[in-house]
């Protein structure tokens, strides 16, 4: 096991953009701000009034979008892009998004942040009838429902296709004449509106719109389809209402802290957990110190709560990817500090708080508070910005089977033992609905998706009814 | 102008580790650990007992040195190593350390850090005597210089070599029977001496043996050869004895914050530093926003002494390396926001102080400062943790020429100007000493190398001396 | 125009395996003894039993099929394979052969040499009733109709699809249970059957299955469906029977010399050739030269019918590649000769009949007379192994369009003229078929086909009636 | 062991230009027309009046030296280039030629074919005085040589360095004012020079003039120096004269057919050394059949001398490169026929000579003749085109070391016995010496350098009397 399975992997960023020049290169630079949401592979499709172009690419958006020759081939000033994680190899690159498909009327490209809960059952349904999958990403069951629908007009086939779907799904979609944004009904997933210039835009969080230096107009609304054509947008709600209920780990980990998601301006909202948490939970320590970077807003609002000094104790090596391969045995049971480090001339003697977003396996916080210890740290004191989270996700995030989430089979008692912590304190569901603006969670119709904190999935999970299906499909393609 | 054009370029790291299973892999890691002091290149060499083994390459160590393939050449219990900046292109990989020369009785590598100021001057009367430069770099000079020293016995060879060099050198050299490391009489740049279960190391920087969880000896002294070999450690004093001078902009910017430098502990400098610049320059304002990453410890320091709240007003986006280049210039002139962001939910209506460690050329605190304000911060106050820079170092640093220095053609308000700033404040030279634990800056004696603050050059700069040699060799070479 | 624009390009070779170890190893070594039919890109899909494996890509099969991870990849006892032209960046890939689909019942690759005629006609049907392609290649077309198909079993729903394309197609198939090789019901394109100790394989020539020492068994006849199991070998004709047409092309081109097709040695075919056409066309000179290498047999042929000493006046340079590109105008205009120089050691002086399999634009001729002329030659006489290709092949063959073929648009006195020989003779129709053993062409009923020669084509071209489409599917999609 | 293995490497060949537009493009040229003198790695160094430029690439000329990127950095008028056997890894690259040094009076480059049999002695010479040694290459002693020589003029330095040198050596060397062509006083090594429109150019064969249409001037003579400057040619002799002594392998195997050298068409030389063979070792045969392509030239000679017909009855599959592995020990003991295959349609039931040019240790051979029985030939008899090869080359061939070489522990019986054929014949080496115009070997005076085949070396072996080395220099540094 890596580091890098120990965290909750971001899920997907997505990006579109109708009527600009350079519409690619916009694209490139909205999805170089969400590249948090994914880093491992990104697509590209343009459109340039008669022709669509397709790039995807394995790599940061950085490393692969950037040179001239790419961008050169991306003409048109109408694209959506998508960024993810992808496995290697061709298989891989087959689902990298966005997803694009020549249908009978013309090309048409998706680009899906979430996951779609019956995809499997779908697919099934639609080899069936003859369809052939290309790839064996969630995404493409749309391709098929909108290609095989019988419908005339698009935009009704497009909605005939979307209201089969089930699950998470924030999306951005392309046609000859027109970018499409939705979000399923529940709003699980982010997705923005923007304006640059007369330029619409969607984006999955407000940052991508602040790199291009565009105007955010507002959140598309759960359950709505914005439709953006050369005349302007237009709005259409193609699904039963529902209350919404938007993904409140978006809140305590995957978006950025500068974006404003909701109303809600993230790293505000990161604080003020940091605050609800050092009410829940108080120590008396010498220094608060975060384990970087996800901790940090969370560790500033604890200290500034709890009047206590806050200290980059810990330092992380930004140069660290996922490629530092150990390479002999010997290296890898030395332990080394890849990623953080502990600064010794700050812990030595101290009583440490130390903050951090979540407990996933708890392999990381072990080693952490291990580092810190040996730093010549007196007591060690963990606390937690979020409830332990017990349950799997099946919209859109790379999740541990529930059996490797550490507070699925340990109480709060035995995980302080297993990361050998002085305390371990987590914050409360309700104080995290606090922290976020409400009283408290509605436990009859909660205002937001809590699922892997509280196991209480807003959705029918179609594909998951049956024995043998425990992953969700976009995993399976690497991403979602 | 790019950004990165706006720092003062680290320079270089070295790291040596004699008598260890896997050395090369081990200086991997260390390497790692001082990729901040150098991230375009670098190299290994190692030793097997019989061989040497030579791999250099351009690129991030966690890219280029963890393949496989890559460690098993790398053989031996011996190894040195070198990170640093290089130009593109066979004649820049050339110059990439260690450089390494198989001599009448073996072979010989050295890596360095700093610069050597009499190196062209050296290499011309070299030349004249037939010997051939293989690279364009500084350190080259000693090869040649050790080789062609009629001195009998190996460290008399080498200190006859050292000995003819003038300026800033921490090196690490390794032969068939001994490492080395070595200071320049003034010390000005760091090397230290740790152990890891008996095998001694030498690296820049104490965050280097942290990775791998080696020892800490002591600082390698400021003129002394420490000699390692089967036997252990000795140590000669081969240059005339004079008063230190560290470089006291490694504890400003160009150090790790959790490393440990002559006795100081970096990020609590920087803190201190704050503490220093809060007292000598306060503000009446709201909110302390360090410039992420290199402003956050003295942000930290300024807040707690101001008693303001500290905040993350500002995102990095770590993603970006040097690679993202913007493809046409209509994106060029959008201003887009690569690598930082401000976030307007914490800035808007606000007195921001704003937190940089220094000024350099002042288009990057510009383009800062005016995203601040688009963010909605009623006032911005630029406070830095330093001296205005008005000098280039000739040391191993790669400055922008005098002329392009803010400071060195502007006043403090005419660069307040510049920079659209409501107010601008650096800290004086003697709250920079105080920072670091003296009364005040001795100007008959100055404990300290702070030429880029006070054009006062420890050394001679023979090379300098000469019409046309405006530019340090070690940065024609590309790095340092 | 580069050299490469002025050859009859290869066609696609495909090779199939059934019950063998290492069948994707032997595939590989299979489709390299192929790779004169299409050198720019390949693939092999292989079935291990439970999961079918895919690998395609750009490039040789020696330098991208023969690494120890690729081969790793393609487990299985079963595999077919494909080698081809193909377009750059990915789009090109998505064309590369084998194709693939998971359909309902389990996967399906196909293996295709040949151009389907009613491809675009299909794909056009196809899509309206919702079917996606992710591809251009005419292939496609097989994988949608077998998938889209109503019957029960899987030989009929095969079956079901075949009969609905017209052209030429011997192709190579794999589902979970059965490899099947056909050709279309004239044979124009080869197809054998081998045997390798018991296991089955499928082959574009005879040639492939030398390399691995395996036997001959028979050519897959015209219009049969040659089905392989685990229980052996199984034959069905699906198709209306009809005479046979083999392209005659492959005999004097396409085919390698060692292969043996439709029961005739090529190598001796075209030494047929060449003394057919001595006898037709003698000439009074000194020496009989070949354009190497494809005129090298039928000048061996020539030489020994017209007692004339065999000679290599030109030698060919085996290293050039595609990719041998001229960087600067002054460099192109210089006529500079990377493929072919003339011996002049040889020519000088000398009266030359120059023997070449083909003229398909001129301009490679005309600058070969020219380079022999400049070695000296007294005379040059071209005797052409063919009749004037006057038409372009829909079957599979990259041929220029009909307007740029030299015999088009001129009698053999104008080409002559045009690359300035002292004189000029084709081989006649009637001639070629009498070297492959019929007395002469049969105009009602036609023993080849020759349509390139007579326009007479073999079967309806669909696609063509339409006004626009006026290259062959196979070709857009980069190869056939 | 491969096949590669199994034949004497092709040596280095070298190209230079001086005074016209485009010569690194031009130098690429020639390089490409000398591929089959080393395959493996090459270099060209340019000159543009200020300064020099290098690139220095391992693979084939056509694909690494044709990039515009590349060709635009090899700015200016002159250019000297060099092609090789490389191996791999950095300090494979190292070696790449032409070597260049920046001297105390300017840059300095050398490409060079041969070997300096005293090259390790001279180098532990010039260690001892402190020069260090960047390469492994021979050729660098040269450089050191020049450059420690005490001489104020370039020319008496540069004659004094290579005065000092033994063995072969043709050499290109570029400095800031002049382009140096020389052989070694015997003139074992070929190299000729050339006019193109007035800029000369020298060449390892005339093939490299042809491919630019250059005129060929004359060889450069044996143990001459011709000096080219802006002001013309001019010629001094530094040696000692001496009866020259060719190498005769170059007319056996190593040089182009369609090159001149010392005088003698090099195909035309092959094929009168088959008509020897024939008149020598003459057969009652049905056909003879060249081992392609090396063999050719003199199976055509024999069998028009025998009045038996040429056929070509192997085929050789011109895709092979060294790249291809096969990947599996079952694979492996397949014995696939990779590269050359027999054509049993020609062969069956035929008494058939095969002609080949030499027997380097036998396997292949071997395994050709087996192929050949196999397809059917009733008889098989080897004729081959040179004396049997008894002993190592020092003078730049990669030879096997003499315990290898199948003549040096064989009778001519043992030899047909282990290859398995029913007679095999040499060419005497009388008769080697009448195919190239002499009566017979002067065995008091030899002709020709022919150390191959009967162990008589022209020079002193200096390096090769120590006892440990017995390598040549040139070929530790992966080629010469």
């Amino acid at each position: 096991m890596t580091e890098s399975d120990d965290v909750f992997h971001d899920e997907c960023g997505v990006f579109g953009i109708f009527g600009r020049q350079d519409a690619a290169a916009i694209a490139t630079l909205g999805l170089h701000a969400l590249q948090h949401r994914g880093q491992e592979a990104a697509g590209i499709v343009s459109f340039d009034g008669s022709q669509f172009r397709v790039e995807r690419h394995v790599g940061l958006i950085g490393d692969r979008f950037t040179k001239q020759s790419v961008i050169d081939r991306l003409q048109g000033t109408r694209a959506i892009g998508h960024t993810r994680y992808a496995t290697t190899g061709e298989s891989g690159l087959r689902n990298v998004q966005p997803l694009f498909a020549e249908l009978a009327d013309g090309g048409f490209a998706v680009a899906h942040n979430g996951n779609i809960t019956n995809a499997m059952t779908i697919q099934r349904a639609l080899q069936k009838q003859g369809a052939i999958f290309s790839s064996t990403s969630d995404t493409e069951t749309l391709l098929h429902l909108v290609a095989m629908s019988r419908e005339k007009d698009f935009i009704t086939r497009f909605t005939d296709g979307i209201r089969q779907l089930e699950g998470a799904f924030s999306l951005v979609a392309l046609s000859s004449k027109k970018m499409i944004g939705c979000r399923d009904a529940l709003g699980i997933r982010p997705l923005v509106l923007g304006d640059l210039d007369g330029a619409y835009l969607f984006a999955s969080e407000t940052c991508a719109l602040d790199i291009i230096g565009a105007r955010f107009v507002r959140d598309v609304k759960p359950g709505e389809m914005v439709i953006v054509t050369e005349k302007g947008v237009e709005s259409i709600f193609p699904f039963e209402p529902q209350r919404p209920r938007f993904c409140i780990f978006e809140y305590v980990y995957f978006a950025r802290p500068d974006s404003t998601l909701e109303g809600r301006n993230v790293y505000d909202a990161r604080k003020k957990i940091g605050c609800e948490l050092a009410r829940e939970s108080p120590v008396d320590a010498d220094l608060v110190v975060p384990v970087p970077d996800s901790g940090t807003p969370a560790a500033i609002g604890y200290a500034q709560e709890a009047g206590l000094p806050f200290e980059l104790g810990i330092i992380r090596n930004h140069y660290v990817g996922r490629t530092f391969i150990q390479p002999t045995d010997s290296i890898r049971h030395m332990g080394v500090k890849l990623k953080h480090n502990a600064n010794q001339g700050i812990l030595n003697g101290k009583r440490v708080v130390l903050v951090d977003d979540s407990i996933v396996r708890g392999t990381t916080s072990k080693k952490i508070v291990q580092m810190v210890r040996e730093a010549g740290a007196r007591e060690v004191h963990m606390r937690i910005a979020s409830p332990p989270t017990r349950a799997s996700c099946f919209y859109g995030v790379d999740t541990p089977e529930t059996a490797k989430l550490l507070a699925s089979r340990m109480t709060v008692e035995e995980m302080a033992d297993f990361i050998r912590v002085d305390s371990l304190g987590f914050l409360s569901i309700d104080g995290l609905y606090r922290a976020v603006g409400f009283e408290k969670r509605d436990a009859d119709a909660p205002q937001f998706c809590d699922a892997c904190f509280t196991r209480d999935y807003p959705t029918i999970l179609t594909d998951q009814s049956g024995a043998d299906n425990v992953r969700q499909l976009s995993l399976l393609a690497g991403g979602g």
